[in-house]
C-alpha cells in the first residue's frame, strides 16, 4: 500500500501540474457530506492508502498531509508508513488546521483546487475567503483523483424498499408538512436537501447505497406545492412509483439537480451549509437570498416518535439475546477452540443474522484483541487478525440494523487474566459510563455540560480518550447522527453542530474508554433514551433510560472503586439486564446469564 | 417605598411626555460598566424602589416592569408589592428579555430612550438597531431619572492610595507594557478603558468610589506613547502626582474624556462593548476602526500573579481566623444571649476588623436567618431584622478586603434543631461544593463544563439554584470579577463573558446552595485557585486548591448521604482547616474548633 500511495501521490501532482493547480485538497466525502462514503467516493483512501472512516487529504507539488481525529491516530501513523504522506493530528498542540496550512502554503497568484462536489458549501466559502485574501485563484470543477483513479467503482445503485408506517411511525405526508412549516417559519420558499439520511427518513425509504448505512443515493428539493426526487430512477419499482406519486412525489435524474436549482424561480432557499455542497451552493439563482441554516429534518428526524421508541427497544432485545449468546460463547469456549479477531465477530454476526428482521450490520464491527484495541476504530484485516487466548481484553464494537431499528454496543471482556491495572480502568470506564447513565438534569442541558460526568473519574486517574463520549443513533440509517452528542469541546468551526439541547426521545450513546497505545482498549457502550423526569418549580427535569442489554464483564471489575451508590447502580442494570433477556435464553445462556448479572 | 415608587414613574412619565419619549430604559448602571454602584447612579432603584443590586426598569406610558435574576426574585416580589411595576423573572419560562419587550412595545414612529452613558456599548447598538428596523427614534442624551431625583447624592469622590510592588506583585510600567502589546497583537493603537476594576488594577491604585468596591471613579486612554487619566484630578495627593509622572501617567477632568476621544487621531481603537459606554462609542470618530474585544487587562488580572497568590492565602487565614470565632461565638452563646441578623452580622464584622491590614468588607454582609436565607442576596434592615432562636439555619455570606487580598465564604450554621429534610439538603449542598473542589480536568475546560459537577448533587434531588455556582474574584477590587466562572448556562448575548478557559493562578468561588422559599435557605462556598497537575499524553491535567478556611458545620450533616470518598474529602478539608488556623486560636476556640473539624 505504502509505495501505491506514494506512486499516487505523484500522479495526482502531475494532474495538478497540467492545470496549473499548487494545492489540491482530497477530503473524506461524498456529494451529500455523508459521513461513510461508498466505495466510488474512497478517493482519500485511494490515494494515500488510509482506510480509517475520517480524514482530509491535501496535496502540494512538495508536500502531502493527512488529517484525522484522535479515534485514528494509532492507525493512521502505521497506514501512511513509507506513503510519504505526514500525519497531522488534528486538535493537537501544534498542529496546524487543514485551513492554517493551506494558508501557509498557498501563494499570492497560486492556485488551490478541490472537486466541488466534495466539499460542504461553507468549507468551500471559507476555502474562498482565503483564495481571496491570498490574490490566489480556486478550481472547483476538477475531479482529480478521479483522473488518475483506475477502475474506479461506478456510482453505487442499490435497490431500495418503503419503511411501513408500523414501523416508520409517521406518514410521508406528515412529515412533509412539518418541514414545510418550518420552510414558513425561516422565510424559505425553496429546500435543498442533500443529506442522505434526512432524505430516506424524510421519504420513510431505506436503501443500500452506502455500505451499512441504509440510504439512496439522492437529491431532494422541496417547495411549497413540489417534492423532487434526483435519484438514478431505473431502481424504482412499479409499486414505489405509485407510493411517490400517492404522496406528490416527483422524480427526476440523480445529476439534473444542479440545472434544476439553477433555474429554480426561489426567492429565499433554506439548506444546510455542513451538507449541501460547494458546486450545489454555486447554483443557486444570485438572486435568491441564501439561508443557511440547519435541516428541518434534522431535529425532527433525531427526536423518536413512539413508534420508533418502542420498536427500538424491540431490537436492542434481540440485539443484546445475540450479544450476550456471543459473551457466553467466547467465555465458556477460549481457550479449547481456535478462535481469532474475525471468526469471533463472523460468529457474532451469525447471532445477529439468526434474529427476526434483521437487515444488516449497522457499521463494521470492531472485534479488537489486546493492543489492537487502542487504536479506536480498528477493523482486522486478514494480516493483522489477531489469535485469541486466555488471557487479556477483547474489546467488541458492533451494531445491528432490525426493521425496528438500529443499535450500537460495544462490551470489552477479560478472556482470561487481567492485570491490576487494567482491572482499575475497567471499572473507571463503568464508573464513568454508569454516572453519566444516571444523570438527572435540567432541561436545556446540552452534551457539552454532562460530558464531564463521564470524563471526570477518567480524569481522576489522568486519563482521557480522544474522542466525544456519545453520539446519536439513527433510526435505520448512520449509526452516528446529530444534533445529539455528549462531548466536553467542540471542533473548531462545527459549535453549532453536536451540540443540541437534549429533547425527550432523543438516542444517544453513553461510551466512554481508556486506549492505552500498544497494550490494550477498553470501551464500554450502552445506549441511552433522553426521557422526561419531574417537573417542578426548578423546570423540567431529564433523565435516560439505557435500552442496552448485555453484562458487563465482572470479571474485569474491581469493587474496591467502587462506591455503595455505583455498586446499585451496576447492580440495578445487571438485574434489568437478566429480567429482559432471560426468558427468551436456553437454560445454559440463562444460567451463565444469572451468574454474570449477579450483585456484587 | 411603593406609594414612591408610584410617584416616581409618574414623574418619569411627565418628563418622558415632555420629550416624545415612549419608553424610557433605567439600568442599574453608572457609566463603567460597574456592577455595584454608587449612589449617585441608583436611579433604578430610586424609581422602583427595588434595592437588589442587578435590574433593568423599562417604564412606558401604561406599564412599568423591572427585569432581574433569580437571586432576587423573592426580594423584588416583595418591594415592587404596590408600586405599579410589574416584575419580570428573567430566563424564566414565557418572560419576555427586555429587548424582546422593548420590540413589542415600541412603535413605529415611535420614541425609546434612556441616558446612553449608563447603557453599554453593545446593548446601545441593540437597541439602535432594533429601533431602526420599528423606523423608530432613539434619544440617547437625556438623564429622565436625574431631572426627577430630588436631592440625588453627589458623585463620589474619594481618595485613594497606592498598592506597593510587594502587594501588587507587579510594576505599573510592566503591566502598561503588557497592555500595549496585547494592543499591538490586535492592531490597535489607541485603548479605551472604562472599567474601574481594570484601571485600578492596570495603576495600582485602589480608591473607594463604591461602597465595598476600592475603585476610582476615572477613565483611561493609552495610546502607544500616552497614558491619560480621566479623574476627579483634586483627589490627588503630591506624592501621588509624582508616582504618576514617574509612570509617565498624564491626567486630565473626569467628563473631558469624550471631548478627548472624539478629537484623537486613532487608526484603530480597541474597547470593551460591555463596558464602554454607549455614548463614549460615539465619541469614537468616524474614520477609525472599532475593534470591540475584551479588555487586555480582563485575563492580566484574572490570573493572579504569585505575590497575588500568597498574599491571597494569607488573607484567607485571617479571614477564616475571624469567621471561627464568629462561629464559635454564635455556636456557644445562641439561645443564651440575644443575637439577631444585624447583631451578629456586626459582631463579625468587628472580628474581621480586628485583623491586621484588614481595609473593608467586600460586599454587605449576608446574614439571615430562617426564611429569610431563601432570598439569595438578602440584607436585613432594621425592619427585617430577625432574632435568632436556637433551632433551625442561620447562613452568613460574607468577606473581607485586605491588604493582602479579598475574600468571600458563605457557612450555613444549625444553630440548634433542624429538620430531617435540612440535613438532606445541607449534605447535598456539601457534596455539591466539595465534588467541584476535587475536580480534576484537562487545560481548555471552561466553567460551563465543570458546573454540573456541583449541581449534579442537588439535580437528583430534583433541587436547583438559580445561578451560577461560582464567580472569579477581585484582588481587592470587585468580589465578582471575569471571565472565570461556574455556570451551566451563558446569558443569552452574554456568552462571551463570564466563559473563559479556567487558567492557572485564577480564583473562582465555589458557591452551590439550595434555598426554599418561605423555610430557608442553604449555601456553602469556597475559594478555589486553579493550580496545574500533571501533564502527560492526554495534555495538561488542571486541579483546584481550596483556599478558604473555616469549617463546615458538622451538626447539620447527614453522614448517611455520604460516599466514603466524600467522607473523605470532608475529612481531608477540616483537617487542613485545623492544621492551618489552630496554631493562632486562643483554648477555647482551638479546642471548639478541633471538635468541629473532628473525622467523620
Amino acid at each position: 500500500m505504502h509505495n501505491l500511495a506514494a506512486k499516487r501521490t505523484a500522479k495526482l501532482r502531475e494532474q495538478m501540474a497540467k492545470h496549473g493547480i499548487d494545492l489540491y485538497v482530497v477530503p473524506t466525502a461524498d456529494y451529500h457530506g455523508s459521513e461513510y462514503v461508498g466505495e466510488h467516493f474512497k478517493a482519500r483512501e485511494y490515494i494515500t492508502g488510509f482506510t480509517g472512516s475520517a480524514g482530509t487529504a491535501v496535496i502540494t507539488m512538495e508536500e502531502a498531509g493527512l488529517w484525522t481525529d484522535g479515534r485514528y491516530f494509532i492507525q493512521a501513523k502505521e497506514q501512511l508508513q513509507g506513503s510519504g504522506v505526514t500525519l497531522q493530528r488534528m486538535e493537537e498542540e501544534g498542529v496546524p488546521s487543514v485551513k492554517e496550512y493551506i494558508e501557509s502554503k498557498l501563494k499570492p497568484g497560486g492556485c488551490l483546487g478541490f472537486d466541488g462536489r466534495t466539499v460542504c458549501a461553507k468549507a468551500g466559502e471559507e476555502y474562498e475567503t482565503l483564495a481571496a485574501a491570498k490574490q490566489a485563484k480556486l478550481d472547483t470543477t476538477k475531479d482529480l483523483a478521479g483522473q488518475i483513479w483506475e477502475n474506479r467503482p461506478p456510482l453505487s445503485k442499490e435497490p431500495f424498499f418503503v419503511l411501513e408506517e408500523a414501523y416508520a411511525g409517521c406518514t410521508v405526508a406528515k412529515k412533509l408538512s412539518m418541514v414545510r412549516a418550518k420552510m414558513e417559519e425561516k422565510g424559505a420558499d425553496l429546500h435543498i436537501l442533500s443529506s442522505l439520511y434526512d432524505i430516506a427518513w424524510l421519504l420513510n425509504v431505506r436503501g443500500g447505497d452506502i455500505s451499512h448505512v441504509p440510504v439512496v443515493l439522492s437529491y431532494l428539493v422541496l417547495s411549497k406545492k413540489e417534492c423532487v426526487w434526483f435519484v438514478q430512477e431505473d431502481i424504482i419499482t412499479d409499486a414505489q412509483k405509485e407510493f411517490l406519486s400517492e404522496n406528490q412525489i416527483t422524480t427526476m435524474p440523480y445529476d439534473a439537480v444542479y440545472a434544476y436549482v439553477a433555474a429554480a424561480s426561489a426567492k429565499a432557499v433554506l439548506y444546510d451549509e455542513h451538507s449541501v455542497n460547494y458546486m450545489l451552493l454555486q447554483s443557486i439563482p444570485k438572486q435568491a437570498k441564501r439561508i443557511a441554516g440547519q435541516n428541518p429534518t434534522e431535529l425532527l428526524k433525531a427526536v423518536k416518535n413512539p413508534t420508533e421508541l418502542r420498536n427500538t427497544v424491540t431490537a436492542h432485545i434481540k440485539d443484546g439475546l445475540a450479544f450476550t449468546k456471543f459473551m457466553y460463547w467466547l467465555k465458556t469456549n477460549i481457550g479449547k477452540i481456535p478462535m481469532t479477531e474475525r471468526s469471533a465477530s463472523d460468529y457474532l454476526e451469525q447471532l445477529r443474522r439468526a434474529q427476526e428482521n434483521f437487515l444488516d450490520l449497522s457499521f463494521d464491527t470492531i472485534c479488537a484483541y489486546g493492543a489492537n484495541a487502542a487504536k479506536m476504530h480498528y477493523a482486522a484485516t486478514p494480516e493483522s487478525d489477531a489469535t485469541l487466548k486466555p488471557e487479556g481484553f477483547l474489546l467488541v464494537d458492533s451494531g445491528g440494523h432490525y426493521l425496528e431499528g438500529t443499535t450500537d454496543i460495544t462490551r470489552t471482556m477479560a478472556l482470561g487474566p487481567v492485570t491490576e491495572e487494567m482491572r482499575r480502568n475497567f471499572t473507571a470506564v463503568l464508573r464513568a459510563n454508569l454516572n453519566l447513565a444516571d444523570a438527572k438534569f435540567l432541561y436545556g442541558c446540552k452534551g457539552i455540560q454532562l460530558d464531564i460526568l463521564a470524563r471526570e473519574p477518567l480524569w481522576e486517574l489522568c486519563l482521557d480518550y480522544k474522542c466525544g463520549t456519545g453520539h446519536g443513533v439513527g433510526h435505520i440509517l448512520n449509526v452516528h447522527e446529530g444534533p445529539n452528542a455528549f462531548r466536553w469541546r467542540l471542533r473548531e468551526g462545527e459549535e453549532s453542530k453536536d451540540n443540541g439541547v437534549l429533547e425527550e426521545g432523543m438516542v444517544t450513546t453513553d461510551e466512554p474508554g481508556v486506549y492505552i497505545e500498544g497494550a490494550y482498549g477498553i470501551r464500554i457502550e450502552n445506549e441511552l433514551v433522553c426521557r422526561r423526569a419531574q417537573k417542578n418549580e426548578y423546570g423540567q427535569f431529564m433523565r435516560f433510560e439505557t435500552i442496552t442489554y448485555a453484562p458487563v464483564d465482572l470479571d474485569a471489575v474491581d469493587e474496591r472503586y467502587l462506591s455503595p451508590c455505583e455498586k446499585e447502580r451496576l447492580n440495578a442494570y445487571h438485574r434489568k439486564v437478566y429480567e429482559t433477556l432471560s426468558p427468551h435464553l436456553p437454560d445454559a445462556e440463562r444460567e451463565w446469564l444469572k451468574e454474570y448479572t449477579r450483585e456484587i
